[in-house]
């Protein structure tokens, strides 16, 4: 089956149309006539070889909304026509015990993630799976997701991985009312972060060094603002935050946020994959904190946090664009000029 | 009430005896006639003033062994001649929510250290608390523990930090049978981490770069031994555990231990003040894993420890000392040459 879209070549090509092929459905396959694509600064790491090991061509995307267009013979969740979503996995060992638990994402065999990753399934020429900057893609069912037709699907894209990423850690540390949780850096991750815990019911303070950035977090949700380059303000809320999401992208000091936390509080990093430097054992130590980690959310969770966004009416901010647009939407990403996500508006893709 | 013990007098002097005054007991005070009294590199660590900050004279000691010598008006849980220890804490505000929940160790308004702590309760001339190397004690009966008889009371001497501070990591995270527990580290505080995990019933590995060390460990309780300066064995183990004692005093790489847990498995530092070098975030990110910290434990979980050790006939390894060689035990406890604590036997004092 023949799909268009953009793709690059090596790590300093732009993207550019580029055609391929997806394979035709198997029996639990869905076939996607994809409508939006979010641009998340992993595809930018990728598409730049910035992590090492990308295969070109390479097809970015992992923040997929479109509509059914054909099923498997075995499919009867899913009908032409659906609104549905794929996020970061189109496949995983599905036998070990993480798969077993719905927590695909941390499948102990490996994941098959949207783009890049090597094709376990096939069907077509090509070893590595592309991603959703594209006019249609065949997923396997248990990675095809239920969007609710309440929410704006061009909006609703980014939640694919920026919401679950954030969603995740705030429902698996049970976020909710009563609790004062800090949300550190208002970037993709950060402005669902305080969305998500907005209405989760907890007090939610954005944790940030800009004030203009503390005002819009405000009306996003945020109920009080923290600004961490202040000494004094850092010293007079230590102790006082049940909950950190940290989704600062790069290596950083984490023992001033650290301090933030009462005694038995956590801070999850969901950013940051660099070195963190100069972490104290002192904080852990004296107060029983924790400081952890989390990746993505498994397909049950995702499911759940597609639910709890379309109850509670959240989406994205986002701002579209055509795909002709893209390379100049990554160097605006980049530098942080964007608020939250660009979202590829994919018919645009014949024009 | 004069005491007799040993003091130092600058971070260079050694120690040696020292006449001062105990509190005459307060209605609620339990006076002790110390028996033993364990040597923590702690004491080492503020006899030379190595964290800054310590008050001279200085007399070390919070691993305290006793009998019951006179109790105040109000005291009905202890009588004369019980025997009864004393850790690391004498008193703190006892009205926080941390004092509520018994977590003393955590008292948000700031605990008095046995040693070298403003002392809040006064009655002597001195500001700041005397620890356990000195022949009796005046202490807050909330602070004073009964010491199971069947334990040998000199072994039993370091249970009150060194077997506390493992006994409560242990017990928070419910280290139980069925899981696989590393003990990262053989010390003072390294082989109770064995002794207590094994009596819980974890499967317990000793995590160590010195194979004597690891065949000592299994003397200990240890069911294996991980040599983690082997990088081939050390990949093997990888995913493999459901919890870490990381008893490593000093700072140090992490992420080789980090790798070792299972996806939300946990590490709880016990061991390091310093900076942890290197810390990454993928580690973390990747597997949902966790690392804390622990502080000793609260006076009620103490007596649980005591008790869980009279139940299992577990004590420390020890080398009995008079008090006149407790320089030459410093010197060595600096190189590790000690199995496992130096325990001083209190009545060489007046020898």
């Amino acid at each position: 089956m023949k799909a268009q879209g953009f793709a690059n070549h090596s790590p300093t090509d732009l993207l550019e149309p580029f055609t391929f092929e997806r394979r035709e459905p198997l029996p639990d396959d869905v076939v996607i006539d994809i409508l939006y694509c979010g641009v998340c600064h992993s595809d930018i790491h990728t598409a730049r070889n910035e992590w090492g090991g990308t295969h070109y061509p390479f097809v970015p995307g992992h923040e997929i909304i479109g509509r059914v267009s054909a099923v498997g013979d075995k499919i009867s969740q899913f009908k032409t026509g659906d609104l549905v979503g794929v996020g970061c996995l189109v496949d995983s060992c599905r036998t070990c015990n993480s798969c077993e638990e719905g927590l695909e994402q941390y499948c102990e065999n490996g994941w098959t993630g949207t783009y890049d990753s090597e094709d376990q399934i096939g069907g077509t020429e090509h070893t590595h799976t592309f991603g959703g900057y594209s006019n249609k893609i065949t997923v396997s069912e248990r990675f095809v997701l239920h969007v609710p037709d309440n929410l704006d699907p061009a909006a609703a894209a980014p939640l694919l991985c920026a919401g679950i990423t954030t969603y995740s850690p705030l429902s698996h540390w049970k976020v909710g009312p009563g609790q004062k949780v800090g949300v550190i850096g208002l970037g993709g991750l950060g402005h669902m972060g305080v969305k998500l815990a907005h209405a989760m019911g907890a007090h939610v303070v954005m944790v940030t060094t800009s004030p203009e950035k503390g005002a819009d977090a405000k009306k996003l949700g945020a109920d009080e603002v923290l600004l961490s380059n202040d000494p004094d303000t850092m010293a007079n809320a230590m102790n006082s935050f049940d909950f950190l999401l940290n989704t600062i992208p790069v290596g950083h000091d984490v023992n001033p946020y650290m301090d933030l936390l009462k005694r038995d509080g956590t801070m999850v990093i969901v950013g940051a994959l660099e070195s963190l430097t100069k972490v104290s054992g002192l904080p852990f130590i004296f107060k029983r904190r924790n400081m952890a980690g989390s990746l993505i959310g498994g397909l049950p969770e995702t499911q759940e946090m597609l639910d709890f966004c379309g109850k509670h009416n959240i989406t994205c901010d986002i701002e579209m664009i055509d795909i002709k647009d893209v390379n100049a939407a990554y160097d605006r990403t980049v530098k942080g000029d964007v608020k939250y996500r660009f979202v590829i508006d994919m018919k645009t893709l014949n024009t």
